[in-house]
């Protein structure tokens, strides 16, 4: 194994394509392709509002068993399946997240992807890319120094400052940022109050500018934000002082959505990265739906397993944007399903097919959930070198059992050539038409029996606990009009539980809803069931420290 | 008047030419543009390398009086003085800074250039244009949160967190960040200490971004960045904890100059913003050097009047980087005269002949000040529709005296057909090779003494007065080896004095010093003379108020 190449030495590899190249086989002219250097750009908003009555292609959500430390391959998948699907003769379009600059400072950068299934450029994607995160940053703390700026000339709407809801961002991993008083310094500064940052991709503006249909609807969800409450509880809007405008105008680049490409010159939209837990954890709105008009095939993914990023793919993002998918793949590893049936990490390398089996019970919960929306799956398995015949044939046989079928893929060593069976797969279940979707629960249902739908049906809960401030709370919002809202789950991602210990397939246990917040203008209902990290922090070593250009101009350190 | 068009429907009627079409006319291959959309590209560090034993052309400052709210136009002569010399025949190359984009929402938002004077795009160029000033906040921050990150993990360094003397920086007007208490909420957040934030063109990262040569010169400056001090007062470097190859990582495309062009097509480079007051208020030495291979003439501005942006032109730009200019062109204009002269700003519309001579006294004392740099002088009066004859004859007799010439300039209202006078005189200037440029004091002269010669030869002030402290530390930093280095002054920009309002040519003034702070990473001494403000804030009504996306998908009230 000495001759495999890394992720970085791959991408340096490539020969990529003029990006106007690979636009111009979506069929966008030049004039529509905003070029970022010569390997990005961005979609004209003009050009996306021409496709509007164009037929849709099929949808395919990429989603995975539950993430353990042996990884699972997301997003390779997702990019090797729609290599895969270009390489049989289908026009496929790949649709996935941004990045987040801050973390790549703190563990290794994640990269679009691996192996012979990358997007590129890589190092932009880690680093600032189209500048949209930065233009996120700017529009959610104008709105904040807005926010101050209104107290100081004299508060004319009666802001609570003790209820000010909205914090500022940075895209940094600064732990010292979490909790601060700010407006120190004497009358000229403002007012003493407490205040904080989180991380750019927990910002509402991230949420909205993800889940907004056009440049309107951006607006006009900005001006639904709730900034805080006066002192008689009344929520204050940011329209009340009048940031929308400017807050739209600072994100109007942003809202076009990025192209890039394989590295077998399949487009690629990269667009949008809000978190997978206290927001929805898709790619924009815009990205997938022009997608769907340029492409037979729209390959898309969601955050963290399929518990929660299918979960919320499916009943915030695609309910809201009257989405259709056509088929769900989930991403299983061998490795992770020892991991899942009680082996250590250690221990990854040895084959053990019995820990296999009892790890697949976790995939299996994954596909009768999925199944639950109407959904047709199949089942990618992401090959590892480790991987034994035996332990793949124990998950084939597995998923067999579930009427389901479980490919074997070997699109990181291979490309798409190492796909092309996924593929073909898809393309039967999506052509077949046998795709019933529909949202878990309906709009019209109380908000507390939303929450105790998604965590009896899916988790496999026994019962829902909270306290009578937060159910007060949802009947609150329910008399102000936000009933009608889905649920955005913020859980643990390693487990159907609360519990992030508790692998396999838990039923019966309990949800204890800690804390809910309203993203009025996003459009959802956050429920908190744990301790939800909004600002990272640095680790002890930061891979910042080993990160630095070489004599060749090259990023050294970021994978 | 009726007919005349305002800035913004001058800039939105432009046919601009493709970008690559500019860049193709200085001989910019398009492999080495990076295309920003179609009107916006930068220069690639590679093809910046090649030019560097090409022959420099002639470098043109465009200075000015000390600004008054009546206006002096020192951007637009700039543009307009750039589009004369081609007009002439001349192949020029104008280099101007980036816009800030935090103020734009305070205010009305700058624009570059105004009337037939201007660079487009101009929306782009006041919001996030490449992304530059967005990349010097994220390594500002990156540094900022690996300090309390070091500090949290063991201070292996020992930093003093009383001295930390690193803050943070956003690109917003945000008073309440002045001064705030981070780390609060316990143990996993750090220690608590009192720290702020500064706008973005205060960062001592964008001085260096626009000092330094190339990417391994940025390196080294940013490594040389003090931090903070440890209990024993020994200086903590940036590159103590390992920051530098990072930041570096993070301002790799910063660094490279953007290009864009005029309202006649001809090309600009705009690049780096620096505080004029506690940095050195040019634009980048990259991109000054750049254009200096590519062009016959490079015209550039430096900011505020001659007293401050000139004289730091001079002494530390054109100092570390080898430059030397061949001609300076101070801006004035009959309404500035006027109000020096003591007139009001509601009485600026009615001619006042008297009033334009007695304040010719502020733009004498500018050519004589320039001239000490050994630099020949042309003043050019920008016009205004309510300029008498009487007014700007006064104005030209007063230059005559001084040996100098006063050439009126009509480029607001008719492009590079109204000010071609001008760049006659300046090629007549600039080819009699009568330039004997050198600085106003040498490397080897002490601190104070150097700060002393400024006051005394270019603000004709008495003394300077500061306190021990003031000077010991100068001392203290002369004994670490920090005595080579230039001053930056700061200073009021409306008078040569420390006084604001004390117009006209004021002498035997009283200059005191009350702080100096060791910029080690830009390489200067800024010597802080009066209040200076590095975090603005928001006035009652902010312009944002008022900024919008119209109909046509047009920023409307940015201007």
């Amino acid at each position: 194994m000495a001759e495999v190449k890394s992720d970085i030495e791959i991408a340096r590899a490539a020969k990529k394509k003029p990006i106007l190249e690979i636009g111009a086989k979506l069929g966008i002219p030049s004039e529509h392709l905003l070029p970022y250097g010569h390997d990005k750009a961005k979609i004209s908003a003009e050009f996306i509002a021409q496709q509007k009555d164009k037929k849709n292609g099929k949808l395919v959500l990429v989603t995975a068993i539950n993430p353990t430390p042996a990884g699972e391959g997301k997003t390779t998948t997702t990019v090797g399946l729609g290599d895969g699907l270009n390489r049989i003769g289908k026009k496929a379009v790949i649709c996935i997240r941004e990045a987040s600059l801050g973390p790549c400072f703190g563990v290794k950068g994640g990269a679009a992807g691996g192996g012979y299934a990358q997007v590129v450029p890589m190092e932009d994607m880690n680093l600032h890319f189209t500048g949209d995160f930065h233009a996120i940053t700017s529009a959610h703390n104008l709105l904040a120094a807005l926010i101050d700026n209104h107290i100081y000339w004299g508060n004319e709407q009666n802001i609570d400052i003790r209820r000010i809801a909205w914090r500022r961002v940075m895209d940094m991993n600064d732990r010292a940022l979490r909790e601060i008083v700010c407006s120190l310094g004497g009358v000229a500064n403002g007012y003493p109050r407490e205040a904080g940052f989180d991380i750019t991709v927990a910002s509402e503006v991230m949420a909205i500018l993800c889940l907004s249909n056009d440049l309107k609807d951006l607006e006009k969800r900005l001006g639904n934000i709730i900034i805080g409450y006066r002192r008689d509880k009344t929520p204050v809007f940011a329209r009340d002082i009048k940031a929308d405008g400017a807050m739209t105008v600072l994100l109007k680049d942003a809202m076009q959505p990025n192209l890039v490409q394989t590295l077998e010159h399949n487009p690629a939209f990269v667009h949008g990265g809000p978190f997978a837990n206290i927001a929805h954890g898709c790619n924009s709105v815009v990205a997938t739906t022009t997608a769907l008009k340029l492409g037979e095939y729209v390959v898309t993914e969601a955050g963290f397993g399929a518990d929660l990023g299918a979960e919320k793919f499916f009943d915030i993002k695609c309910r809201k944007a009257g989405l259709s998918p056509d088929v769900a793949v989930i991403v299983a590893t061998a490795r992770a399903m020892k991991m899942n049936g009680g082996v250590k990490k250690e221990d990854l390398g040895k084959e053990n097919i019995d820990a296999v089996k009892k790890g697949c019970a976790n995939l299996g919960r994954h596909i009768q959930n999925v199944k639950k929306f109407g959904v047709p799956v199949v089942v990618g398995i992401n090959h590892f070198y480790s991987d034994t015949d035996g332990e793949i044939q124990a998950i084939k046989d597995y998923v067999a059992t579930l009427g389901a079928e479980a490919i074997l893929c070997k699109h990181w060593a291979h490309g798409s050539a190492g796909i092309e069976d996924l593929a073909r797969k898809v393309v039967e279940l999506a052509e077949s038409g046998q795709s019933q979707f529909a949202p878990l629960y309906p709009d019209e249902m109380p908000l507390f029996e939303k929450i105790e739908t998604i965590a009896k049906s899916i988790y496999h809960a026994g019962e829902v606990i909270a306290d009578k401030s937060v159910r007060d709370q949802l009947r609150s919002w329910e008399e102000q009009g936000y009933g009608n809202l889905p649920i955005c789950m913020a859980k643990t991602q390693y487990s159907f539980s609360t519990d992030p210990n508790l692998r396999g397939a838990p039923s019966g246990h309990t949800v204890p809803v800690r804390e809910v917040r309203l993203s009025a203008g996003a459009g959802f209902i956050v429920v908190i069931t744990g301790e939800i990290m909004t600002m990272p922090g640095l680790p002890k070593v930061p891979s910042s420290e080993k990160i630095y250009l070489n004599e060749q101009g090259y990023i050294e350190g970021l994978f």
